[in-house]
C-alpha cells in the first residue's frame, strides 16, 4: 500500500512562514515579571532594587497604577551628575506617563520588538487599562517585554527539537 | 499551458523550518559597529563615549587588540560607589580577557543569542584570531552582536514582505 503522505502546494517562500509564525506569538506568552518601586523611593534605593533583581528597567507605580519608567541609562546619567542620589526621589528622573511606550497581552511579540527598536527603549511594560469610579483611565502593569525577553524568544525559536 | 508550480513533500512542522532558518543566519550578516576606548581612558570619559554613541557596552582595546568589555551595569555600579570616576581608568573596572564571551563571523545568530542568554551579558564582541610574530594569539574586534541587534533581527523576520 502506498503511504499516506501530504503533498502541498505553496507559493510562499520560507521567510513568509517565518513572519507568519513570529506574528502569531503573543505578548501574553512571553512576558516576564516587572520590577516596580513607588514614586517616593530615592534614586539610590531604586538602583539597589535594579541590581538586586538584575533587571535593566524599573517601573514606577503610584496607588497601584503605572506612572513611570526608569532605565539603567537614566540611572547612569543621574549617577554621574551632580545630584545626591540618596536624596532625589525616582519620580524626579523617571520617564512619566503618557510618554511610556506600552504593549498589551494581545499584541504580538513582533509588535513589541518593533516598538522597542522604533522608540529606542530596552523594555516595555505590559499594561491593562482600568477605569476608576470617575471613569478615568489608569494603567495596571501586568508584566514586561524586554530585549532580553525577545533574545530568549529567538533562542527558543532556534532550539532543535528532541 | 499549465503553470510550472512547485509541489513539495514535507514532514517537517513549521517550527522546524523556523529553527533551520534562524540557524542559517550568520553573525557576519547582522553584526554592527563596536565602540572601543583604550585602557587608560577614565571611567568618566568612557561613560561619555557610551552616551555619545548611544550603546550599552564599551569594548577596550590595547595595541589594537581586544582586552576588555564594560557594560552599562558595570559603569552604574562604579558610579554609585565611592571611587572617583574621573580618576579611575576603565581598565580597572572592565571584564578582562579571557573572561569575555565572544563570537566569530561564521557563528550563527542563534549561537550568539544563546551565549547572550546563557552568560547573562548584553553584547558580544565579534572577533578574529590573529597571531603575532611570537605565535601568540590575539583577538581583533570586528563588530558586535547585542540584544538590540537580535531584537532588530526579530523585527526583520516578522516584517511583511511587499
Amino acid at each position: 500500500a502506498r503511504p499516506k503522505v501530504g503533498y502541498f502546494y505553496s507559493q510562499k517562500p520560507t521567510t513568509s512562514l517565518i513572519h507568519d509564525y513570529i506574528r502569531n506569538i503573543k505578548v501574553l506568552d512571553i512576558k516576564s515579571k516587572p520590577v516596580t518601586v513607588s514614586e517616593n523611593y530615592s534614586v539610590y534605593d531604586s538602583i539597589v532594587t535594579l541590581f538586586l533583581n538584575d533587571v535593566g528597567t524599573i517601573f514606577v507605580e503610584s496607588s497601584g497604577y503605572l506612572v513611570g519608567a526608569v532605565s539603567r541609562k537614566d540611572f547612569l546619567k543621574t549617577a554621574i551628575g551632580s545630584s545626591d542620589v540618596h536624596k532625589v526621589p525616582v519620580g524626579v528622573i523617571m520617564t512619566r506617563m503618557p510618554n511610556i511606550v506600552t504593549v498589551k497581552d494581545t499584541d504580538t511579540a513582533y509588535e513589541a520588538a518593533r516598538k522597542i527598536i522604533e522608540h529606542e527603549v530596552d523594555s516595555l511594560p505590559v499594561i491593562e487599562v482600568v477605569k476608576d469610579e470617575l471613569q478615568k483611565e489608569h494603567y495596571k502593569i501586568t508584566g514586561k517585554v524586554s530585549k532580553t525577553t525577545l533574545t530568549q524568544l529567538l533562542v527558543k525559536l532556534g532550539e532543535s527539537q528532541g
